[in-house]
C-alpha cells in the first residue's frame, strides 16, 4: 500500500502548539519527512529532514528557538528516525514565500496556521495554488466560512493539479469521519452532537488556538478575539477558573456532513465544548453522537469516545497527517480538487 | 455528489434475514432499485425495481412467499419509493447463473449469502468476474480465510474492469473502519478489540447467520455447523438460555486492519461477543475499542459504540449499501480490483 520508498517531504506552516506537535510527530514517522517549518518571522529548512526531538521542547520564536536547540547539540542528536547535520534556520519577512520558492523540492504541505481572519489560510492555499503545481495541502481549519471558502477554491486546485484535503483535524476531521460511519445504520439522521473537552496546562502555548475559541463567545467574534491582548485573555479565563465552555460553535463539521449527505441541514449539527486552560486532565470526554432512527422505526443513537489521555494534538495532527497520506493517493490517481474529511478515511503513516 | 439521475440497479443475493433487510432497505432509498433477489431455489426479477413492503413480512421459499404476497395485494401497495406492477418470479436450478445472464441490467450486487464453506463467496464472485464485465459487488463476509481467498480474486476482477468491496458489515465493517479512524490518534496501536451483542427475538429468521456464528464454538468448525439439523441447532441453545458467547473469532476484522497497517499481526485484534437467540435486546452494547500509545507517551483507548436500539440488519446492510454505492465511486473513475471496507468511507445513499 506504500507509494513510493522515498519519505514524503513536508513543510509545516505555523509553529505554534498544534505545529509543533506536527514537527515531532513527523519525525517519528519513517514515511515521512519534515523538510521545513515556519512561524511568522522566520523559516528553518532541512533537505535532509528535521530531527523530531528539537520540537519537543522549543518555546517563543521559531528561528531562536532552533538556534538555541542547535547550540545544546539537540538537533545532532538522533531523537526521531534520522539525525539531521545540515539546517537553515533564518528570519525573514515573508516566511511562507520562503517555503513556496522550495516548492519543487516538497510533496505536501501541513497547514497550522491560525486561521484569523478567516480567509487567511485559504489566500495562503490560493498563493501556491497560482505558483505551483502538483502538491498535496493538509488544513486542519474549524469553521464553516473558512471551509466553505477552501471550497470555492476547486477550480484553482485541479488546475494547479493539487489536491487540498479541509477540514482535517479532530472536529472537524476524526469526529466528523466517524459521523459519516455512525450515519450508515441508520436510514434517517436526526442529529450529530459533538461535546469535546480538552485539557491545557499551560494556555501559553496554545494561545493562538484559544483565541479563535474565544471568537465563539457570545459577544465576542473572530476580529475582537484577534486584537485582544494576552492580559485580556488571562482576565476573561480569570473569571471562569480557566474553564471556557462553548456552545453552538461555528464548526465546519456542518458543512462537510452536508456535503456529503448525512444531514440536509446544517443545525442538524450542533458542536461545542469545555476548555479548561489550567489543567492538563479533561473536564469531560470527547464524544461524537450520531442519533437517527433506522429502518425498522427504531431511534437510536451511535457514539464515538476519545480517550481521555489523548491530547488536542495527537486527535488533531494524527488525523491531519493520515489525511496528508490520502492526498498523495489522491493525487497520484489524477483526482485533483478540495475535498473533505467526511469524503475519504485517512490512511495509516508508519 | 450523485453520479448519475438513474437510480442504481441492485442485485441481492440471499433472501435469509440480512438478503430481506437488503431488499426492505433498497425499497427505501431513491437511489437504488432492487432490480433482483434470489435463494438457493429461486429468482424475483423486476425492471421497474421491487417494492420494499413486500420482504417486510416475507418468510420461507422467496418465489413462495413473493407469490402470497401478490396474492395478497402487497406487491403493488406503494409500500417503498415506487410501485411495482410487474415482476417475474420463479424457481430454478441456479438461481445465481439466472441473475448472471441478467448481468447487462444490473449495476451492482450485494451478496448476502451464508458463506458456508469459506469458498462459496469467492467462487460466486470468480463465475461473475469470469462472465461479466463492469459490475461491483459488495459482500458482508465475516471469517479471515474467506477475505483473503476474496483479495486473490483481484487480478480476474481488474480485467473483469469491476470493483469488489469485501467485509462491508458490521464486523468487519463499520466496526472496522471505525477502527482506522481510532488509530489514527496514536503513533502505535496495541490492540483493537470488538465486542458484539446481537439480540433476536425468532433466530428461524437467521438460521444461516446463527450456524456460521456456531461454526466458531470450540469443539465445531465450518462442516461440523453447515452439517447439524435445526433441531440440533435448537439443542445446542438450549444448554445455555438461547444464548451464544463466542471469543477469538476468526474475523476479517484482523487482516483488513494489517492490509491498511493499522496493526502489523493479527494477533492484536480481537473480536467476540454475545448472542441472545431468544430476546431482541442486546445483552451487551456493541463496541470497538482501539488501545494504543500517543506521541506523547500516553496509553488510551478510543471507542465506537453501537446503539442498543440498532440492529444487525440495520449494522450490517446499511454500511453494505454505503460501501457498494462507494464502489461505484471507484469504478467510475477506472479504479478496479478487491478493496477491504478499511480502505474507504462508506457513501450516503438517499
Amino acid at each position: 500500500m506504500v507509494e513510493a520508498t522515498a519519505p514524503i517531504r513536508v513543510a509545516v506552516l505555523g509553529a505554534g502548539g498544534l505545529g509543533k506537535a506536527a514537527a515531532q510527530i513527523i519525525g517519528m514517522k519513517r514515511e515521512l519527512q519534515l523538510s521545513a517549518i515556519c512561524d511568522s518571522h522566520g523559516v528553518v529548512v532541512s533537505s535532509e529532514g528535521l530531527c523530531a526531538q528539537t520540537f519537543a521542547n522549543l518555546s517563543g520564536d521559531l528561528v531562536e528557538g532552533f538556534r538555541a536547540a542547535e547550540a545544546d547539540g539537540q538537533v545532532s542528536k538522533n531523537g526521531g528516525v534520522r539525525t539531521v547535520t545540515e539546517a537553515e534556520a533564518f528570519h525573514c519577512s515573508d516566511p511562507i514565500g520562503e517555503i513556496l520558492e522550495r516548492a519543487k523540492n516538497l510533496d505536501a504541505i501541513l497547514i497550522a496556521l491560525p486561521n484569523l481572519p478567516n480567509e487567511f489560510i485559504p489566500d495562503v492555499i490560493r498563493r501556491f495554488a497560482q505558483e505551483t503545481e502538483s502538491l498535496v495541502f493538509v488544513d486542519v481549519l474549524k469553521r464553516t466560512r473558512a471551509v466553505e471558502l477552501l471550497f470555492e477554491l476547486d477550480p484553482l486546485v485541479r488546475q494547479a493539479q493539487s489536491v487540498v484535503l479541509t477540514g482535517c483535524g479532530a472536529t472537524p476531521g476524526l469526529l466528523t469521519a466517524a459521523a459519516v460511519l455512525a450515519a450508515q445504520s441508520f436510514i434517517e439522521v436526526e442529529q450529530i452532537n459533538i461535546w469535546w473537552g480538552v485539557g491545557i496546562s499551560n494556555w501559553d502555548a496554545y494561545k493562538a488556538t484559544i483565541r479563535e475559541d474565544i471568537a465563539h463567545l457570545p459577544g465576542y467574534g473572530v476580529e475582537r478575539a484577534k486584537a485582544m491582548t494576552d492580559a485580556e485573555i488571562e482576565a476573561l479565563l480569570n473569571q471562569t477558573q480557566g474553564l471556557l465552555e462553548l456552545r453552538h460553535m461555528e464548526h465546519a463539521d456542518d458543512v462537510l456532513l452536508r456535503r456529503v449527505g448525512v444531514v440536509d441541514s446544517v443545525d442538524q449539527v450542533e458542536v461545542g465544548g469545555v476548555m479548561d486552560t489550567r489543567h492538563p486532565k479533561k473536564p469531560v470526554s470527547t464524544t461524537m453522537t450520531l442519533t437517527g432512527r433506522t429502518f425498522e422505526g427504531k431511534r437510536s443513537s451511535h457514539q464515538f469516545v476519545l480517550g481521555d489521555e489523548t491530547t488536542m494534538a495527537a486527535n488533531v495532527i494524527g488525523p491531519a497527517l493520515g489525511y496528508l497520506k490520502r492526498g498523495l493517493w489522491l493525487k497520484s490517481r489524477g483526482l485533483f480538487g478540495v475535498f473533505g474529511s467526511t469524503e475519504f478515511l485517512p490512511m495509516i503513516v508508519r
